[in-house]
């Protein structure tokens, strides 16, 4: 189950093994470790044979293989799939009718040849960074199964980190690709805000939400991200640049100039994140720090907008369903609900100022680097977390150091660093609007230089 | 001083008066009529000669003459002129320090030879449909003095009605260009939202704000319009679209499609102003009734996003120096600041609804007609207007036709037309995102055919 994108494509064109054998190991392999990490709330093994089947007559019929011919993934559950009801996270939607069509982003996945493995579990609404959910229970950590997987995308983490599916769909709206990516030690990426349609994604923050992969190397994250991109008419929040694909120059030798974010993002994390952040600086070139005015007003704002917004957003249901909500989540909505809109609007006016400030950063520097978690994973069930000697709540502050960065819209690779205890803590390669390549590109590199997380650990 | 921009730009080509008689002329026009309309808080006399000077240099030297060369104008006081307060319309301004450069509009204007006669009345904050400023008196009504000129553009339509000077500018955020256009009988350009630079312009509510002109015909109109539109890289809600020069095409003879607006806009007016739509209806061939759904609720929701944008953006100044606000918007500004971030948040997804609902009507359809305002001007103190068997307040319902299609950020021209009392009552003509030369096209054809309010009537 180590295999990665490359691989199993030269392994179908070589028939060292069918799309079909690769389903069939998949849907064993889930077998094997999902009841131990509850990463999977669906699991759609017929789909996936189908699937796997079409990319086999495919080969008998020696066509050519789309990009992403027979790999197993599968996708955060807020994600549309057709004949499957999109729980979100949430009792609330468990008696909801199925979906009729797939996400965008499923259906992109679909034409690259990708195979559907199942649903996974997430924090109620992607509303927390632990998955620990009240009603589908927590998802654990393949590193520690003692620990979280982080959230909300923690199930996808934990699917891809565990090897059962080669990449998995997250969203992202303070942090919860980059969380769990940390957490569960693989690779994430929270594309540039509006660079992916968002289409058939259970909505929550719609001024911060963004969709991405997860997957155990730079080169597969990277492949999975060229075939999401594409035009969606059907979404008002997606730019309308067109794709900029990021394979073909992944392994160019361009300088990356670098630099180490300072003051607030190297203060709010253990000697863990600082000593990953500096491994990642050295093997970079990074010679300065930077600092972002203002980071912690921005993580700030970047709750209100996402409790205001979620707030408004499930007013309804909170009004006549109140008992039904994950009770992680709601007193948070409803207070965000009630929040006045001055300060809402404040939050949006701050963010224009902050996003000046920092934008002519990147007239100099090419890429930014923090930690993507103030520490590595914490037991489950832990309510807080010891940080620059304070207690923080662990649910809350996990994402600590990603929402300021997601409230900017830039693009984001976490890259896993092993920690001396063991276990792994992500790095932040952040980049300016657009620029999802560089990321990829630095990706790349320290993963060649070996100084990343090893994904056969497990 | 009935002179068009082109009377203008002959005259001083063929020698018949210089730049500088103009200005002077202007400027004792302005002395005659302005005591009594108060429509002007500040007489820039000494820059509109200096400007009228240059001009007069140039065409002695044979330079060739820029678009608007000589031609006196006026802005709104919320517009930034170099070397004096920019008041909005406030008391609490009065005691900030002078502007230290002109608003880009303004840049735009100078370049293109146009003369700056002085700054205009206008509600406080321009928040209202009437410009009965507390602070700096009333506007009177050109057609008739004992009338609001209506708001909160209400000096920059008086100023242009009564001749004293050629074009104004104004800002419309609900409908504060097409309502004073529509009480003084004059013509106003809102055009497409993100259309205009407004930098330099005092901020009401960002997501609303339009700046435009306001002129004596159509023509005038466009040629402002033309000078105004250029890309200002500091103005972060205009649109990358290059500019889109209306004047070549003005006199085009191709066919206009329009419809009536029925619903809403034909219930809430009166008999003048539905008499009005349908002469403008007839001469352009309208055939057709078309509704736009839930237009009351848009007007609820473009108020609540002013009442809260505008809440927040004076909040500050409402909790130290309260007692220095305009008591007319005090209370709905404190209200504004206070609303809950779920109704703010509401309104705007319902704005998306409603734009998916609309712009379809253009596939079939170039323009929409309907009323600028319910009635004629109403006379200066009176609290409501009987309209549709209900009594409405002037100050805020003046404005409830224009409201939901600046919400929309449809470009729209508004054209005067003759009631049977003599007073005269706008017509809005609306088009399509960024088709403000069909808008142009449609006014200059209604005045070619002799059915607009005549403007030597005063």
């Amino acid at each position: 189950m180590n295999l990665s994108i490359g691989d199993i494509q030269r392994g179908l064109r070589e028939k060292t093994f069918s799309a079909s054998e690769l389903a069939q190991r998949t849907l064993a392999h889930i077998e094997q470790h999902n009841p131990q990490l509850n990463a999977f709330t669906d699991i759609t093994a017929s789909r996936l044979r189908v699937e796997a089947a079409r990319i086999d007559v495919r080969i008998a019929q020696g066509e050519p293989l789309p990009a992403l011919a027979g790999v197993p993934y599968a996708v955060k559950n807020l994600f549309d799939i057709a004949g499957i009801t999109t729980l979100a996270g949430a009792e609330l939607f468990s008696t909801q009718p199925a979906a009729t069509q797939d996400a965008f982003a499923i259906r992109q996945l679909t034409r690259a040849g990708a195979t559907l493995a199942g649903a996974l579990n997430m924090d109620a609404y992607a509303y927390g960074f632990t998955t620990e959910n009240s009603h589908y229970g927590a998802t654990r950590n393949p590193r520690d199964p003692q620990r979280v997987a982080g959230g909300s995308s923690g199930g996808s983490a934990a699917a891809v980190a565990a090897g059962m599916v080669n990449f998995a769909l997250g969203t992202d709206t303070n942090g919860s690709i980059r969380v769990p990516a940390s957490l569960c030690g693989i690779y994430g990426l929270k594309p540039t805000f509006g660079r992916l349609s968002r289409t058939g994604s259970h909505p929550f923050v719609a001024s911060l939400d963004h969709i991405g992969p997860l997957a155990r190397n730079a080169e597969d994250l990277t492949r999975v991200y060229d075939a999401l991109q594409g035009r969606d008419n059907d979404d008002r929040w997606q730019s309308t640049r067109t794709a900029d694909m990021a394979l073909p120059g992944l392994v160019a030798g361009n300088a990356l100039r670098c630099a180490v974010l300072d003051g607030y993002f190297s203060t709010w994390c253990d000697d863990d994140a600082r000593q990953a952040v500096n491994t990642v600086a050295q093997a970079l070139g990074a010679d300065r720090t930077v600092t972002l005015p203002e980071a912690e007003l921005a993580r700030s704002a970047a709750f209100l907008l996402s409790a205001a917004e979620g707030g408004n957003h499930y007013l309804p249901a909170l009004r006549t369903e109140a008992s039904r909500f994950e009770p992680n989540s709601r007193e948070r909505l409803l207070a965000g609900a009630m929040t006045p809109s001055a300060w809402y609007t404040q939050a949006q006016r701050f963010r224009a100022w902050f996003r000046d400030k920092t934008l002519p950063l990147f007239q100099q520097l090419d890429l930014l680097l923090a930690p993507a978690t103030p520490c590595s994973a914490t037991p489950i069930g832990t309510p807080t977390m010891r940080i620059n000697g304070a207690d923080l709540p662990v649910k809350a502050s996990m994402g600590m150091l990603t929402q300021p960065i997601s409230f900017l819209g830039l693009p984001v690779v976490t890259v896993p660093v092993k920690t001396r205890s063991g276990l792994p803590i992500g790095v932040q390669i952040i980049g300016a609007p657009w620029q999802e390549t560089r990321c990829l590109q630095a990706a790349w590199r320290l993963e060649q230089a070996g100084i990343l997380y090893p994904q056969d650990a497990t």
